[in-house]
């Protein structure tokens, strides 16, 4: 038997039960959930909604998408069961973790691996189809199945398909952006706002991806959040929502190069985050938007053009950039974030804590056994 | 002498007066003006603002920016004289162009050729420094004037510069989206808002550049705008005023391949045409910014992530990418938008009819002889 968390109805606790391990699909896997990460994208299932800014979306407009639902895509274990066809790249007992963003499988972007913008709307693991709040969780292909190399815990693992990519996504628009300002001025800037479960890899991922010349600047208004990046060595700016964009853009100038950023990457994206980092960029910068906190905000039409700005949405990331991304961890020593461990019977309790913004660090189910 | 046409104070006629002919500067050059055009940028150092949503930023904040200034940055011509030093690429009597984005010259920005971009402040020919509204006009580095090809009339080249530089380095943007999506879905739709004098350059560029499968769609709320483009053979969407969000992506929806637009340009990007911008987009889309027209949106924050979307400002263009562009004009037989003349005495009524939405088409100053 399996042991597993339903959302059954929105803004209530989940739903504890138990059934059958399920089988395996025929090109699929069964996988033994070790770990499982608590995403703020969970609260978004269980809320039902994001806010848009102009009118509510609700996740069951989706076709895709049905109550009751197993949340969890952060998610690492040990193959449990294979189906029929024969895998080439995992056997039973490899220590993996899902990519869970999968999509038809049939349409111009899956078939290209750019499954998070699969045609036919947006569905995988722990969105659509049962996830990782579950002692075993079904996977309908084993190319979706991501070896761990053994010098990589799986504790820190199973952040990768989820908070990890979706940051090493956002890095890499990054990059992009600081070589080209390199070239211009020497050097550039970058902003990091939120140090939460997100914050963390970024800051980290663009410690180990940047040219070494960056100033790499963390900003956030949970003074515990911005301990733990300046532990990592990085310069923080300690925001207060109190804050005007004039006041909040002038406490950021004091750390960059030549006052004020060439990038900025927005992990919270809301419309309180989004104002500042708008109001903290300059001609050529790129904000890159990678949050799913809610909002909308007031873009100046003529900013954009004068200052020839760029905002890149992120999305998640590709399945081979999971594969690069666990190559990475395990070459370079990157630091994970500070992991607040729940048992699957308070998974409710750890999403309601990052609901209150009362986890520093990474909200982690772990599985016994 | 030469003649001149000043803004002497914001939001009132010209003032024309005559002076001495300019000496050409050590490295530089003297142009005589045959056709210059009127651009809406001339509009906003007339008001001397641009509305930004929130608050009023004035031309003459800008401390390179002080009245009275001669505008005009679309200008074509003939060498009327040469500095000290020698010029390889122009002699006396060659027809020209001028590239207007002149910048500082010496920071890391200009010395890359990004001078649109230059850190200590955009000025250059008919924006800070004299422009095209004067029958003479200085350049200060012969590098910045571009010779036209004899089957390139001056009358069309003259907006290269500006309109259809800025258009040109839109739609190279856009083909990157476009062949983007083109690898994922076969093809590709661009939707051109906005089919004044920039639009219908914008049209030409996006036909003779973007890959052929790629459906080209012009909107705009001026139906006579919109017949140039129809003429020129384009689909096009007869939006109004009153139409909402959703009415006038509707509309356009049924333009498209598959209901949504992968590529937007919006040579208007006024509050009320972005917002439409958006409507038209989908997942994956890119929307370019071009028009200085003013104003802000409100931006749905988590549809920039979910449907990792891309906005892109486009500030002009670079001077390699004039060349290239006066090149391409010469090579492909590319229609012009329909031209308006003005004398200089009459530059202001110019003005005053584009400012009313009552040009179709290209308003430009025809100087005799």
């Amino acid at each position: 038997m399996m042991k597993r968390a339903q959302i059954v109805e929105p803004l209530k606790p989940l739903l504890i039960t138990e059934i059958s391990i399920p089988k395996p699909p025929q090109n699929g896997a069964v996988i033994k959930t070790c770990f499982s990460g608590i995403c703020h994208s969970d609260l978004n299932q269980w809320r039902n909604y994001i806010d848009q800014g102009e009118f509510k979306k609700h996740f069951t407009d989706n076709p895709n998408y049905v109550l009751p639902i197993v949340p969890g895509h952060e998610i690492s274990g040990v193959v449990y069961s294979l189906g029929e066809a024969s895998a080439e790249n995992i056997k039973v007992g490899d220590r993996v973790v899902v990519y869970p963003w999968i999509g038809c499988g049939t349409c111009g972007y899956c078939v290209n691996d750019n499954t998070p913008l699969c045609d036919r709307r947006h569905h995988g693991v722990g969105i659509g189809a049962p996830g990782g709040y579950a002692t075993y969780v079904q996977v309908p292909d084993t190319k979706f199945v991501v070896k761990v190399p053994d010098s990589v815990p799986l504790n820190v693992a199973c952040m990768l398909p989820c908070s990890g990519l979706t940051t090493f996504s956002a890095v890499k628009v990054a990059k992009v952006a600081v070589e080209k300002t390199t070239l211009y001025k020497g050097k550039a800037s970058l902003l990091v706002i939120g140090s939460g479960g997100l914050g963390l890899w970024c800051l980290q991922l663009a410690r180990s991806l940047l040219p070494p010349t960056t100033k790499i600047v963390a900003a956030d208004i949970n003074e515990k959040s911005l301990k733990v990046a300046s532990e990592q060595g990085f310069e923080c700016i300690h925001w207060n929502l109190e804050m005007t964009k004039e006041e909040a853009s002038k406490m950021a100038a004091s750390k960059s190069y030549d006052g004020s950023y060439d990038c900025v990457i927005d992990v919270v994206n809301s419309s309180w985050t989004a104002e500042k980092a708008f109001g903290c960029s300059h001609r050529g910068s790129t904000i890159v938007m990678v949050g799913l906190f809610g909002g909308a905000f007031k873009l100046p039409l003529p900013q954009m053009v004068h200052g020839a700005r760029t905002l890149q949405g992120v999305l998640t990331g590709v399945l081979p950039d999971l594969r690069e991304l666990v190559q990475l961890v395990e070459k370079k020593s990157l630091t994970p974030p500070p992991i607040i461990y729940f048992s699957l019977d308070d998974a409710y309790e750890g999403m309601c804590r990052l609901n209150e913004g009362k986890l520093q660090g990474r909200g982690i189910i772990k599985y016994d056994g």
